[in-house]
Protein backbone atom coordinates (compact mmCIF):
# COMPACT_ATOMS: atom_id res chain seq x y z
CA UNK A 1 0.00 0.00 0.00
CA UNK A 2 1.34 3.52 -0.95
CA UNK A 3 1.93 5.68 1.88
CA UNK A 4 -1.52 7.43 2.82
CA UNK A 5 -0.36 11.04 2.82
CA UNK A 6 1.99 10.35 -0.33
CA UNK A 7 -1.48 9.05 -1.55
CA UNK A 8 -3.57 11.82 -0.93
CA UNK A 9 -0.96 14.36 -2.18
CA UNK A 10 -0.97 12.61 -5.57
CA UNK A 11 -4.20 12.46 -5.62
CA UNK A 12 -4.43 16.36 -4.67
CA UNK A 13 -1.36 16.92 -7.48
CA UNK A 14 -3.69 15.07 -10.46
CA UNK A 15 -6.71 17.02 -9.32
CA UNK A 16 -4.70 20.25 -10.06
CA UNK A 17 -4.26 19.27 -13.57
CA UNK A 18 -7.17 17.28 -14.59
CA UNK A 19 -11.19 17.84 -12.16
CA UNK A 20 -12.27 14.64 -11.69
CA UNK A 21 -15.19 14.03 -14.55
CA UNK A 22 -17.33 12.55 -11.99
CA UNK A 23 -18.16 16.09 -10.10
CA UNK A 24 -19.86 16.78 -13.76
CA UNK A 25 -20.79 13.41 -14.17
CA UNK A 26 -22.66 12.27 -11.30
CA UNK A 27 -25.30 14.43 -8.97
CA UNK A 28 -25.26 14.47 -4.82
CA UNK A 29 -27.64 11.55 -3.49
CA UNK A 30 -26.95 9.16 -6.51
CA UNK A 31 -26.09 5.63 -5.85
CA UNK A 32 -22.54 5.12 -7.76
CA UNK A 33 -19.93 2.43 -7.52
CA UNK A 34 -17.43 1.87 -4.97
CA UNK A 35 -17.58 2.81 -1.44
CA UNK A 36 -20.06 5.49 -0.05
CA UNK A 37 -18.96 7.51 2.53
CA UNK A 38 -22.62 7.73 4.51
CA UNK A 39 -23.59 10.69 6.70
CA UNK A 40 -25.39 8.83 9.58
CA UNK A 41 -27.09 11.70 10.61
CA UNK A 42 -26.92 12.76 14.51
CA UNK A 43 -28.00 9.94 15.97
CA UNK A 44 -31.60 8.88 15.54
CA UNK A 45 -31.69 6.23 13.28
CA UNK A 46 -35.11 8.21 11.36
CA UNK A 47 -32.69 10.68 10.44
CA UNK A 48 -30.53 8.86 8.20
CA UNK A 49 -31.52 9.36 4.97
CA UNK A 50 -33.29 7.30 2.79
CA UNK A 51 -30.62 5.96 0.54
CA UNK A 52 -27.86 6.15 3.47
CA UNK A 53 -30.23 3.42 4.70
CA UNK A 54 -31.03 1.69 1.78
CA UNK A 55 -27.11 1.22 1.13
CA UNK A 56 -26.64 0.26 4.69
CA UNK A 57 -29.12 -2.39 4.83
CA UNK A 58 -27.64 -3.70 2.00
CA UNK A 59 -23.79 -3.65 3.29
CA UNK A 60 -21.49 -6.87 4.15
CA UNK A 61 -19.01 -4.35 5.84
CA UNK A 62 -20.01 -1.22 7.95
CA UNK A 63 -16.90 0.70 8.63
CA UNK A 64 -18.59 3.48 11.22
CA UNK A 65 -17.63 5.63 14.03
CA UNK A 66 -17.64 4.09 16.60
CA UNK A 67 -19.42 5.32 19.48
CA UNK A 68 -20.21 8.78 17.44
CA UNK A 69 -22.83 6.24 15.54
CA UNK A 70 -25.84 5.19 17.24
CA UNK A 71 -25.68 1.48 18.25
CA UNK A 72 -29.59 1.70 17.64
CA UNK A 73 -28.77 2.61 13.89
CA UNK A 74 -26.55 -0.17 13.38
CA UNK A 75 -28.78 -2.81 15.25
CA UNK A 76 -31.78 -1.61 12.80
CA UNK A 77 -30.24 -1.38 9.44
CA UNK A 78 -27.22 -3.50 9.99
CA UNK A 79 -27.36 -5.95 12.20
CA UNK A 80 -26.21 -9.11 9.82
CA UNK A 81 -23.60 -7.21 8.41
CA UNK A 82 -19.86 -7.17 9.72
CA UNK A 83 -19.29 -3.69 11.89
CA UNK A 84 -15.98 -2.57 12.40
CA UNK A 85 -15.72 0.52 14.66
CA UNK A 86 -13.09 2.89 12.67
CA UNK A 87 -11.89 4.34 16.19
CA UNK A 88 -8.08 3.65 17.34
CA UNK A 89 -7.79 3.02 13.59
CA UNK A 90 -5.21 4.59 11.08
CA UNK A 91 -5.32 5.40 7.69
CA UNK A 92 -2.89 2.69 7.12
CA UNK A 93 -5.21 0.14 8.94
CA UNK A 94 -8.61 1.42 7.68
CA UNK A 95 -7.95 1.87 3.62
CA UNK A 96 -6.40 -2.20 3.24
CA UNK A 97 -9.30 -3.25 5.48
CA UNK A 98 -11.58 -1.37 3.22
CA UNK A 99 -9.87 -1.97 -0.49
CA UNK A 100 -9.50 -5.91 0.44
CA UNK A 101 -12.95 -6.02 1.20
CA UNK A 102 -14.10 -3.95 -1.85
CA UNK A 103 -11.82 -5.99 -4.13
CA UNK A 104 -13.20 -9.60 -2.70
CA UNK A 105 -16.87 -8.42 -3.98
CA UNK A 106 -18.19 -7.54 -0.72
CA UNK A 107 -20.47 -4.46 -0.46
CA UNK A 108 -18.43 -1.93 1.93
CA UNK A 109 -19.95 1.26 3.62
CA UNK A 110 -17.98 3.69 5.27
CA UNK A 111 -20.82 5.49 8.02
CA UNK A 112 -19.77 8.52 9.61
CA UNK A 113 -21.48 10.63 12.31
CA UNK A 114 -23.56 13.80 11.08
CA UNK A 115 -22.60 14.78 7.78
CA UNK A 116 -19.57 13.62 6.26
CA UNK A 117 -18.35 17.37 5.05
CA UNK A 118 -18.37 19.06 8.81
CA UNK A 119 -15.68 17.82 10.86
CA UNK A 120 -14.99 14.35 9.01
CA UNK A 121 -12.44 12.85 7.93
CA UNK A 122 -13.93 11.74 5.12
CA UNK A 123 -11.88 12.52 1.93
CA UNK A 124 -8.26 11.46 3.05
CA UNK A 125 -9.72 7.93 3.32
CA UNK A 126 -11.26 8.26 -0.39
CA UNK A 127 -8.35 9.97 -1.86
CA UNK A 128 -6.19 6.36 -0.01
CA UNK A 129 -8.37 4.51 -1.30
CA UNK A 130 -9.26 5.94 -4.69
CA UNK A 131 -5.27 5.98 -4.83
CA UNK A 132 -5.23 2.20 -4.66
CA UNK A 133 -8.10 1.83 -7.33
CA UNK A 134 -11.35 2.19 -5.25
CA UNK A 135 -13.79 4.47 -6.39
CA UNK A 136 -15.45 6.09 -3.80
CA UNK A 137 -18.58 8.80 -3.06
CA UNK A 138 -20.05 10.51 -0.33
CA UNK A 139 -24.47 10.48 0.92
CA UNK A 140 -25.11 13.78 2.96
CA UNK A 141 -26.15 14.02 5.62
CA UNK A 142 -28.21 16.04 9.09
CA UNK A 143 -25.45 17.59 11.21
CA UNK A 144 -26.28 17.62 14.48
CA UNK A 145 -26.73 21.76 14.50
CA UNK A 146 -29.62 21.21 12.81
CA UNK A 147 -30.72 18.40 15.29
CA UNK A 148 -30.00 20.76 18.58
CA UNK A 149 -32.06 23.57 16.88
CA UNK A 150 -35.05 21.18 15.72
CA UNK A 151 -34.86 20.00 19.19
CA UNK A 152 -34.72 23.54 20.25
CA UNK A 153 -37.52 24.84 18.57
CA UNK A 154 -35.90 27.14 16.77
CA UNK A 155 -34.05 28.30 13.45
CA UNK A 156 -30.58 28.80 13.49
CA UNK A 157 -31.34 32.00 11.24
CA UNK A 158 -34.45 33.68 12.28
CA UNK A 159 -35.73 37.27 10.52
CA UNK A 160 -34.44 40.31 12.42
CA UNK A 161 -32.18 38.02 14.81
CA UNK A 162 -29.75 36.07 13.46
CA UNK A 163 -28.81 36.02 9.83
CA UNK A 164 -26.15 33.98 9.27
CA UNK A 165 -24.96 30.76 10.80
CA UNK A 166 -21.18 29.63 11.61
CA UNK A 167 -20.14 25.90 12.64
CA UNK A 168 -16.60 26.41 14.40
CA UNK A 169 -14.72 24.54 16.70
CA UNK A 170 -12.56 26.21 19.64
CA UNK A 171 -8.97 26.85 20.42
CA UNK A 172 -7.18 23.69 21.79
CA UNK A 173 -4.03 20.94 21.45
CA UNK A 174 -5.40 20.76 17.17
CA UNK A 175 -6.45 24.52 16.58
CA UNK A 176 -4.20 27.39 17.46
CA UNK A 177 -5.94 30.53 19.50
CA UNK A 178 -5.41 32.07 16.30
CA UNK A 179 -7.49 30.33 14.18
CA UNK A 180 -10.44 30.22 16.88
CA UNK A 181 -12.88 32.99 15.55
CA UNK A 182 -16.22 32.27 18.23
CA UNK A 183 -15.27 35.87 19.61
CA UNK A 184 -15.37 37.05 15.83
CA UNK A 185 -18.48 35.12 14.88
CA UNK A 186 -20.29 36.16 18.55
CA UNK A 187 -19.03 39.82 17.78
CA UNK A 188 -20.80 39.80 14.32
CA UNK A 189 -24.36 40.32 16.28
CA UNK A 190 -26.37 38.57 13.70
CA UNK A 191 -24.31 34.92 13.14
CA UNK A 192 -25.90 32.30 15.38
CA UNK A 193 -22.59 30.08 16.51
CA UNK A 194 -22.80 26.40 16.51
CA UNK A 195 -19.81 25.21 18.35
CA UNK A 196 -18.65 21.50 17.55
CA UNK A 197 -15.83 19.47 18.92
CA UNK A 198 -16.00 22.18 21.94
CA UNK A 199 -17.90 20.28 24.99
CA UNK A 200 -14.85 19.77 27.07
CA UNK A 201 -14.01 23.54 26.60
CA UNK A 202 -17.16 25.28 27.03
CA UNK A 203 -16.08 27.11 30.44
CA UNK A 204 -12.65 28.52 28.92
CA UNK A 205 -14.65 29.53 25.73
CA UNK A 206 -17.05 31.64 27.64
CA UNK A 207 -14.37 33.35 29.91
CA UNK A 208 -12.69 34.27 26.66
CA UNK A 209 -16.23 36.26 25.26
CA UNK A 210 -16.33 37.39 28.81
CA UNK A 211 -12.90 39.12 28.34
CA UNK A 212 -13.72 40.16 24.70
CA UNK A 213 -16.32 42.71 26.41
CA UNK A 214 -19.46 40.12 24.77
CA UNK A 215 -22.63 40.38 26.65
CA UNK A 216 -22.57 38.19 29.31
CA UNK A 217 -26.24 38.03 28.80
CA UNK A 218 -26.29 36.44 25.24
CA UNK A 219 -27.98 32.97 25.10
CA UNK A 220 -26.23 30.16 24.79
CA UNK A 221 -28.58 26.69 24.44
CA UNK A 222 -25.70 23.14 24.60
CA UNK A 223 -27.68 20.10 23.20
CA UNK A 224 -26.23 16.41 24.57
CA UNK A 225 -26.37 13.77 22.39
CA UNK A 226 -28.85 15.21 20.31
CA UNK A 227 -31.83 13.45 18.67
CA UNK A 228 -30.33 10.49 21.06
CA UNK A 229 -32.54 8.67 23.48
CA UNK A 230 -30.73 10.11 25.84
CA UNK A 231 -30.43 13.81 24.80
CA UNK A 232 -30.56 16.22 27.34
CA UNK A 233 -30.64 20.56 26.77
CA UNK A 234 -28.90 22.45 29.22
CA UNK A 235 -29.58 26.51 28.56
CA UNK A 236 -28.03 29.40 29.82
CA UNK A 237 -25.97 32.70 28.71
CA UNK A 238 -22.25 33.17 28.12
CA UNK A 239 -22.26 34.16 31.87
CA UNK A 240 -23.76 31.61 33.16
CA UNK A 241 -23.52 28.23 30.84
CA UNK A 242 -19.84 27.48 31.78
CA UNK A 243 -21.03 26.40 35.54
CA UNK A 244 -24.14 24.89 34.08
CA UNK A 245 -22.23 22.72 32.06
CA UNK A 246 -19.98 21.75 34.77
CA UNK A 247 -22.74 20.90 36.70
CA UNK A 248 -24.08 18.31 34.26
CA UNK A 249 -20.48 16.92 34.21
CA UNK A 250 -20.74 16.66 30.05
CA UNK A 251 -17.13 16.26 28.21
CA UNK A 252 -17.88 15.62 25.27
CA UNK A 253 -20.72 15.05 22.35
CA UNK A 254 -22.69 18.36 23.21
CA UNK A 255 -23.46 20.90 20.40
CA UNK A 256 -23.41 24.64 22.10
CA UNK A 257 -25.36 27.02 20.16
CA UNK A 258 -24.53 30.77 20.86
CA UNK A 259 -26.72 33.42 19.38
CA UNK A 260 -30.46 35.11 20.66
CA UNK A 261 -31.76 32.37 17.80
CA UNK A 262 -30.87 29.81 20.48
CA UNK A 263 -33.68 31.27 22.83
CA UNK A 264 -36.04 31.85 19.26
CA UNK A 265 -36.50 35.51 21.11
CA UNK A 266 -37.29 38.49 19.19
CA UNK A 267 -37.63 37.73 15.98
CA UNK A 268 -40.02 39.10 13.05
CA UNK A 269 -42.26 37.50 10.39
CA UNK A 270 -40.15 37.27 7.42
CA UNK A 271 -42.86 36.88 4.57
CA UNK A 272 -40.36 34.82 3.19
CA UNK A 273 -42.85 31.96 2.12
CA UNK A 274 -44.53 34.85 0.86
CA UNK A 275 -42.19 35.96 -1.30
CA UNK A 276 -39.26 37.26 -1.00
CA UNK A 277 -38.46 35.86 -4.89
CA UNK A 278 -41.31 38.47 -5.79
CA UNK A 279 -39.95 41.22 -3.92
CA UNK A 280 -36.28 40.47 -4.28
CA UNK A 281 -37.63 40.16 -8.09
CA UNK A 282 -34.61 37.03 -8.48
CA UNK A 283 -34.47 34.65 -6.25
CA UNK A 284 -36.19 32.28 -5.84
CA UNK A 285 -34.74 29.63 -3.02
CA UNK A 286 -36.17 31.54 -0.04
CA UNK A 287 -37.85 29.11 1.58
CA UNK A 288 -34.56 26.58 1.89
CA UNK B 1 -57.68 33.86 13.59
CA UNK B 2 -55.32 35.85 15.57
CA UNK B 3 -52.85 38.45 13.72
CA UNK B 4 -50.16 36.34 13.22
CA UNK B 5 -47.33 39.08 14.07
CA UNK B 6 -49.39 39.27 17.30
CA UNK B 7 -49.66 35.59 17.85
CA UNK B 8 -45.92 35.32 17.10
CA UNK B 9 -44.97 38.11 20.27
CA UNK B 10 -47.53 36.26 22.58
CA UNK B 11 -45.55 32.78 21.90
CA UNK B 12 -42.73 35.12 22.57
CA UNK B 13 -43.40 36.80 25.70
CA UNK B 14 -45.11 33.43 27.12
CA UNK B 15 -41.46 31.76 26.72
CA UNK B 16 -39.75 34.41 27.54
CA UNK B 17 -41.87 33.23 31.13
CA UNK B 18 -42.03 29.97 30.95
CA UNK B 19 -39.78 27.44 28.33
CA UNK B 20 -41.66 25.17 26.10
CA UNK B 21 -41.76 21.49 28.59
CA UNK B 22 -41.60 19.60 24.86
CA UNK B 23 -37.70 21.12 24.73
CA UNK B 24 -36.98 18.92 27.60
CA UNK B 25 -39.47 16.22 26.81
CA UNK B 26 -38.83 15.17 23.45
CA UNK B 27 -35.84 14.63 20.94
CA UNK B 28 -34.86 15.65 17.63
CA UNK B 29 -36.30 13.01 15.31
CA UNK B 30 -38.60 11.88 17.66
CA UNK B 31 -42.20 11.94 15.79
CA UNK B 32 -44.72 13.66 18.09
CA UNK B 33 -48.60 14.93 17.70
CA UNK B 34 -49.45 17.54 15.15
CA UNK B 35 -47.99 19.06 12.10
CA UNK B 36 -44.19 17.95 11.35
CA UNK B 37 -42.24 21.04 9.61
CA UNK B 38 -39.83 18.53 7.58
CA UNK B 39 -36.68 19.65 5.79
CA UNK B 40 -36.74 18.24 2.65
CA UNK B 41 -33.37 17.95 1.77
CA UNK B 42 -31.70 19.51 -1.39
CA UNK B 43 -33.40 18.02 -3.93
CA UNK B 44 -32.95 14.07 -4.31
CA UNK B 45 -35.48 12.30 -2.76
CA UNK B 46 -33.32 9.72 -2.02
CA UNK B 47 -31.92 12.76 0.82
CA UNK B 48 -34.84 12.99 2.55
CA UNK B 49 -35.19 11.45 5.63
CA UNK B 50 -36.26 8.20 6.88
CA UNK B 51 -38.98 9.64 9.77
CA UNK B 52 -39.63 12.71 6.99
CA UNK B 53 -40.28 9.93 4.21
CA UNK B 54 -42.70 7.94 6.46
CA UNK B 55 -44.95 11.01 7.54
CA UNK B 56 -44.86 12.62 3.89
CA UNK B 57 -46.34 9.05 3.06
CA UNK B 58 -48.49 9.09 5.01
CA UNK B 59 -50.16 12.50 5.09
CA UNK B 60 -53.03 13.88 3.73
CA UNK B 61 -52.18 17.23 2.98
CA UNK B 62 -49.00 18.24 2.25
CA UNK B 63 -47.95 22.03 1.96
CA UNK B 64 -44.26 22.85 0.12
CA UNK B 65 -42.60 25.27 -0.74
CA UNK B 66 -43.33 25.37 -4.45
CA UNK B 67 -40.29 24.87 -7.42
CA UNK B 68 -37.97 24.48 -4.32
CA UNK B 69 -38.71 21.29 -3.69
CA UNK B 70 -38.60 18.24 -6.49
CA UNK B 71 -41.39 17.32 -7.66
CA UNK B 72 -40.52 13.57 -8.35
CA UNK B 73 -39.98 14.09 -4.45
CA UNK B 74 -43.19 14.65 -4.16
CA UNK B 75 -44.72 12.41 -7.13
CA UNK B 76 -42.06 9.54 -5.21
CA UNK B 77 -43.62 10.41 -1.65
CA UNK B 78 -47.26 11.59 -1.52
CA UNK B 79 -48.50 11.46 -5.16
CA UNK B 80 -51.87 10.22 -3.75
CA UNK B 81 -52.08 13.37 -0.71
CA UNK B 82 -53.32 16.89 -1.25
CA UNK B 83 -50.45 19.05 -2.27
CA UNK B 84 -50.38 22.51 -1.56
CA UNK B 85 -47.73 25.23 -2.47
CA UNK B 86 -46.76 27.61 0.08
CA UNK B 87 -45.40 30.29 -2.77
CA UNK B 88 -47.32 33.15 -3.47
CA UNK B 89 -49.27 32.78 0.07
CA UNK B 90 -48.91 34.54 3.18
CA UNK B 91 -49.30 33.35 6.94
CA UNK B 92 -53.07 34.36 6.84
CA UNK B 93 -53.61 31.71 4.17
CA UNK B 94 -51.23 29.01 5.26
CA UNK B 95 -52.19 28.99 8.97
CA UNK B 96 -55.98 28.53 8.77
CA UNK B 97 -55.15 26.03 5.91
CA UNK B 98 -52.83 23.71 7.98
CA UNK B 99 -55.08 24.58 11.32
CA UNK B 100 -58.59 24.15 9.31
CA UNK B 101 -56.93 20.31 8.17
CA UNK B 102 -55.66 19.29 11.66
CA UNK B 103 -58.53 19.66 13.15
CA UNK B 104 -60.63 18.08 10.92
CA UNK B 105 -58.51 15.03 11.41
CA UNK B 106 -56.12 14.79 8.43
CA UNK B 107 -52.43 14.23 8.66
CA UNK B 108 -50.88 17.70 7.49
CA UNK B 109 -47.41 18.25 6.80
CA UNK B 110 -45.05 20.86 6.24
CA UNK B 111 -42.43 20.28 3.48
CA UNK B 112 -39.64 22.87 3.59
CA UNK B 113 -36.60 22.53 1.24
CA UNK B 114 -33.29 21.74 2.48
CA UNK B 115 -33.16 22.25 6.79
CA UNK B 116 -35.67 24.39 7.97
CA UNK B 117 -32.88 26.05 10.43
CA UNK B 118 -31.44 27.37 7.23
CA UNK B 119 -33.12 30.40 6.26
CA UNK B 120 -35.74 28.97 6.10
CA UNK B 121 -39.66 30.09 7.67
CA UNK B 122 -40.67 28.04 9.69
CA UNK B 123 -41.15 29.10 13.22
CA UNK B 124 -42.97 32.21 12.64
CA UNK B 125 -45.76 29.44 11.01
CA UNK B 126 -45.06 27.09 13.97
CA UNK B 127 -45.83 29.79 16.68
CA UNK B 128 -48.76 30.83 14.61
CA UNK B 129 -49.95 27.30 14.63
CA UNK B 130 -49.23 27.10 18.23
CA UNK B 131 -51.07 30.28 19.10
CA UNK B 132 -53.88 28.49 17.66
CA UNK B 133 -53.72 25.51 19.56
CA UNK B 134 -51.95 23.53 16.29
CA UNK B 135 -49.17 21.41 17.87
CA UNK B 136 -45.69 21.53 15.82
CA UNK B 137 -42.53 19.85 15.53
CA UNK B 138 -39.00 19.60 13.18
CA UNK B 139 -37.84 17.29 11.38
CA UNK B 140 -34.24 17.86 10.53
CA UNK B 141 -33.11 17.61 7.00
CA UNK B 142 -29.87 17.65 5.05
CA UNK B 143 -28.81 21.43 3.62
CA UNK B 144 -28.12 21.87 0.09
CA UNK B 145 -24.51 22.79 1.33
CA UNK B 146 -24.02 19.33 1.90
CA UNK B 147 -25.00 18.38 -1.26
CA UNK B 148 -23.16 20.44 -2.77
CA UNK B 149 -20.02 19.34 -0.86
CA UNK B 150 -20.53 15.58 -1.81
CA UNK B 151 -20.75 17.02 -5.71
CA UNK B 152 -17.67 18.59 -5.39
CA UNK B 153 -16.46 15.29 -3.62
CA UNK B 154 -15.18 17.35 -0.77
CA UNK B 155 -15.50 18.40 2.80
CA UNK B 156 -16.30 22.26 4.19
CA UNK B 157 -14.05 21.65 6.92
CA UNK B 158 -10.62 19.95 5.65
CA UNK B 159 -7.65 19.03 7.76
CA UNK B 160 -4.78 22.11 7.43
CA UNK B 161 -7.21 24.03 4.76
CA UNK B 162 -10.64 25.08 6.55
CA UNK B 163 -11.54 24.86 9.88
CA UNK B 164 -14.65 26.87 10.11
CA UNK B 165 -17.99 26.85 7.73
CA UNK B 166 -20.10 30.16 6.91
CA UNK B 167 -23.68 29.83 6.25
CA UNK B 168 -24.39 33.14 4.91
CA UNK B 169 -26.35 35.47 1.92
CA UNK B 170 -25.32 38.31 0.55
CA UNK B 171 -26.53 42.22 1.17
CA UNK B 172 -30.02 43.20 -0.88
CA UNK B 173 -33.13 43.79 -0.11
CA UNK B 174 -33.93 41.97 2.58
CA UNK B 175 -30.10 42.24 3.91
CA UNK B 176 -28.32 45.66 4.63
CA UNK B 177 -24.88 46.06 3.35
CA UNK B 178 -23.73 46.03 7.14
CA UNK B 179 -24.88 42.79 7.54
CA UNK B 180 -23.20 41.19 4.83
CA UNK B 181 -20.05 39.25 6.40
CA UNK B 182 -19.21 37.41 3.42
CA UNK B 183 -15.87 39.40 2.89
CA UNK B 184 -15.16 39.03 6.59
CA UNK B 185 -15.68 35.26 6.29
CA UNK B 186 -13.37 34.94 3.44
CA UNK B 187 -11.09 37.40 5.30
CA UNK B 188 -10.29 34.70 7.98
CA UNK B 189 -8.53 32.50 5.45
CA UNK B 190 -9.53 29.32 6.94
CA UNK B 191 -13.50 29.35 7.26
CA UNK B 192 -15.24 27.95 3.57
CA UNK B 193 -18.16 30.32 2.65
CA UNK B 194 -21.55 28.96 1.90
CA UNK B 195 -23.50 31.44 0.28
CA UNK B 196 -27.55 30.57 -0.13
CA UNK B 197 -29.80 33.05 -1.83
CA UNK B 198 -27.17 34.78 -3.42
CA UNK B 199 -26.86 32.92 -7.19
CA UNK B 200 -28.15 36.47 -8.65
CA UNK B 201 -25.53 38.23 -6.81
CA UNK B 202 -22.82 36.57 -7.58
CA UNK B 203 -20.68 38.77 -9.72
CA UNK B 204 -21.38 41.91 -7.32
CA UNK B 205 -20.23 39.54 -4.44
CA UNK B 206 -17.10 38.96 -5.95
CA UNK B 207 -16.74 42.53 -7.23
CA UNK B 208 -16.61 43.16 -3.52
CA UNK B 209 -14.49 41.08 -2.41
CA UNK B 210 -11.96 41.98 -5.07
CA UNK B 211 -12.45 45.53 -3.91
CA UNK B 212 -11.69 44.71 -0.40
CA UNK B 213 -8.42 42.92 -1.71
CA UNK B 214 -9.34 39.61 -1.49
CA UNK B 215 -7.04 37.45 -3.13
CA UNK B 216 -8.95 36.83 -6.76
CA UNK B 217 -7.64 33.21 -7.21
CA UNK B 218 -9.36 31.64 -4.06
CA UNK B 219 -11.78 28.85 -5.15
CA UNK B 220 -15.29 29.09 -6.31
CA UNK B 221 -17.35 26.32 -7.09
CA UNK B 222 -21.31 27.37 -8.08
CA UNK B 223 -23.78 24.12 -7.73
CA UNK B 224 -26.55 24.43 -9.30
CA UNK B 225 -29.81 22.66 -8.18
CA UNK B 226 -27.33 20.24 -6.35
CA UNK B 227 -28.54 16.68 -6.40
CA UNK B 228 -31.41 17.47 -9.18
CA UNK B 229 -31.27 15.70 -11.74
CA UNK B 230 -30.49 18.70 -13.85
CA UNK B 231 -27.44 19.41 -11.11
CA UNK B 232 -24.68 21.56 -12.95
CA UNK B 233 -21.29 22.58 -11.37
CA UNK B 234 -19.49 25.76 -12.31
CA UNK B 235 -15.68 25.93 -10.93
CA UNK B 236 -13.84 29.32 -10.88
CA UNK B 237 -12.13 31.53 -8.54
CA UNK B 238 -13.41 35.16 -7.15
CA UNK B 239 -11.77 36.96 -10.07
CA UNK B 240 -13.49 34.86 -12.70
CA UNK B 241 -16.72 32.94 -11.37
CA UNK B 242 -18.65 35.86 -11.88
CA UNK B 243 -17.93 35.88 -15.73
CA UNK B 244 -18.59 32.40 -15.74
CA UNK B 245 -21.75 32.37 -14.50
CA UNK B 246 -23.49 35.36 -16.17
CA UNK B 247 -22.57 32.59 -19.23
CA UNK B 248 -24.50 30.09 -17.76
CA UNK B 249 -27.17 32.14 -16.96
CA UNK B 250 -28.36 30.94 -13.61
CA UNK B 251 -30.31 33.82 -11.79
CA UNK B 252 -31.61 31.27 -8.60
CA UNK B 253 -31.30 27.88 -6.77
CA UNK B 254 -27.56 27.65 -6.81
CA UNK B 255 -25.37 26.76 -3.63
CA UNK B 256 -22.14 29.11 -3.63
CA UNK B 257 -18.87 27.81 -2.19
CA UNK B 258 -15.48 30.27 -1.74
CA UNK B 259 -12.56 28.86 -0.37
CA UNK B 260 -9.96 26.34 -1.19
CA UNK B 261 -11.75 23.45 0.52
CA UNK B 262 -14.06 23.96 -2.83
CA UNK B 263 -11.00 22.32 -4.54
CA UNK B 264 -9.97 20.08 -1.99
CA UNK B 265 -6.50 21.61 -2.24
CA UNK B 266 -3.30 21.05 -0.49
CA UNK B 267 -4.99 19.46 2.60
CA UNK B 268 -3.28 17.07 5.27
CA UNK B 269 -4.18 14.08 6.64
CA UNK B 270 -6.32 14.87 10.18
CA UNK B 271 -5.72 11.68 12.10
CA UNK B 272 -9.21 12.59 13.36
CA UNK B 273 -10.61 8.83 13.38
CA UNK B 274 -7.02 7.77 14.96
CA UNK B 275 -8.17 9.23 18.11
CA UNK B 276 -7.87 13.06 18.30
CA UNK B 277 -9.79 11.91 21.43
CA UNK B 278 -7.36 10.13 22.63
CA UNK B 279 -4.65 12.88 22.09
CA UNK B 280 -6.83 15.42 22.98
CA UNK B 281 -7.25 13.89 26.22
CA UNK B 282 -11.27 14.52 26.21
CA UNK B 283 -12.95 15.11 23.17
CA UNK B 284 -15.12 12.48 21.23
CA UNK B 285 -16.80 13.59 18.65
CA UNK B 286 -14.33 14.29 16.21
CA UNK B 287 -15.10 12.27 14.12
CA UNK B 288 -18.24 14.08 12.95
Amino acid sequence: MTDPQEAIDAESAARANERDPRIEEQTAGEVQGGIPFIGAGPGDPGLLTVTGRELVESADLVVHAGSLVNSELLAEYCADAEQVSSIGKDLEELVPLMRDAHESGRDVVRLHSGDPAVYGAAVEQMDALEHEGVPTYIVPGVTSAFAASATLRTQLTLNGVSNHVAFTRPQGKTLDPEDDHIGEFVGMGDVTTCVYLGTHAVGETMDRLLEDGHDPDTPVAVVYHASWPDEEVIEGTIGTIGERLEEAGYRASAMVVIGDAARKAGYERSYLYDGWANRGGTESEADD
